[in-house]
């Protein structure tokens, strides 16, 4: 396999995704987006950092206009709060929701792809995506997107999602075992200089680390009571 | 029906699209694309004059990252000569073609729908797209897109396009019958002052006007003996 495109936000699955790419792909080009998200320079610091040395290209592509086109979501208006993990239990479609930032982000890549000859988007969704219901983030949503693709005449592109079926335990796990510093990750909707630890996304991340045994090495505002689970730091 | 978003090029079929769209819908918010196409001034000042007074918002979207990460195509890279319609005749993707342009516009305006709360993005893909090898302008294409956006689990969007089995004959006629300027309509993938007459873009819109009976009322570089084929002008 010669050339792939791979999404990365500078959370954890796409790190991983990043490093798996690595060692199946002769050309890794890394894109990350500005869509306005609230934790963007959180994010990019990670991302930057975890591309460097790994990726063949890292091109940053702004999407200026997305925060003043989608109003309803928590991540881009920052007259929204930023929904915690107790408030949206059970919600099928919370306000942390992004509308079709997925597609979107997707379709960039695989024009990318196309136009550089790259057989593959390798992407970063995973099982947790879908739990916490954000339909495009699903291994449906993956498999229609790709139903799509197909109807290409020329230079098809698959998006591949390795990680799809796995839980949070199962990346962390998978991340210890590839190396990777997951320090230099940032998985919390706020932007502020410590994760929240109360976000959905925060939650899926500490139970991640939680049930791989872990302390995770990202800073909390909050105390996470690591030592009461019994977990060690990543050697 | 209340809220629709309508994707206009300032073409002939988008602008069709959007003086029906202003029949079926209450509000009809229109979006342009910026993607450093070559035709860009032209479109656009079409596209601004048509939407004045008919939509309710219309809206420029920059995809300024578009013609740095996306070079194969002659629309968007100026290296690259437009290839004229006799070149290309049989291939199945041709140079003019901009790789998956058409997914990421859709998506970015079905994100919008989606924060707007319109049901519908009412899309002006022809017949004469898919015949002309582009694949994202087909009806398989917008059936395939659909099936992706059925997953969304709230705030679903369907993508529309009701000239998607109408020759450009039809859709000229259709024009006329709604009383349209179609001479303030751009479809030469060229942007000089007049319409080149030779790219597959012009040749499809100069066939349609025959077909029809009318002479283009917009001015080509190339004479088009429009008297020889019996055709007079839109009253």
């Amino acid at each position: 396999m010669e050339k792939c495109v791979v999404p990365i936000s500078g959370g954890l699955d796409s790190t991983v995704i990043l490093h798996l790419a690595k060692k199946k792909f002769k050309e890794v080009h890394a894109v990350s987006f500005n869509y306005g998200q609230r934790h963007l320079q959180k994010e990019m610091l990670c991302a930057i950092s975890q591309t460097g040395g790994f990726a063949t290209s890292h091109r940053i592509i702004e999407l200026d206009f997305f925060q003043d086109l989608v109003t309803t979501s928590s991540l881009t208006n920052n007259d929204l709060d930023v929904a915690k993990t107790k408030e949206v239990l059970g919600d099928p479609q919370t306000v942390n929701y992004v509308p079709n930032r997925n597609m979107m982000m997707l379709s960039i890549c695989t024009a990318y792809a196309e136009s550089i000859g790259a057989s593959t988007v390798f992407h970063g969704s995973a099982l947790v995506d879908s739990q916490a219901g954000y339909w495009d983030g699903s291994a449906e949503f993956l498999e229609a997107i790709n139903n799509v693709n197909k109807l290409n005449r020329r230079d098809r592109v698959t998006i591949e999602a390795p990680l799809i079926e796995l839980s949070k335990k199962e990346i962390i796990e998978l991340g210890v075992s590839l190396s990777i510093n997951l320090g230099v990750t940032w998985t919390c909707y706020e932007g502020k200089d410590e994760a929240c630890g109360e976000c959905p996304a925060c939650s899926s991340r500490i139970k991640g680390f939680i049930d791989a045994g872990y302390i995770d090495p990202v800073a909390y505002s909050r105390d996470i009571p690591w030592s009461d689970y019994g977990c060690k730091e990543i050697d």
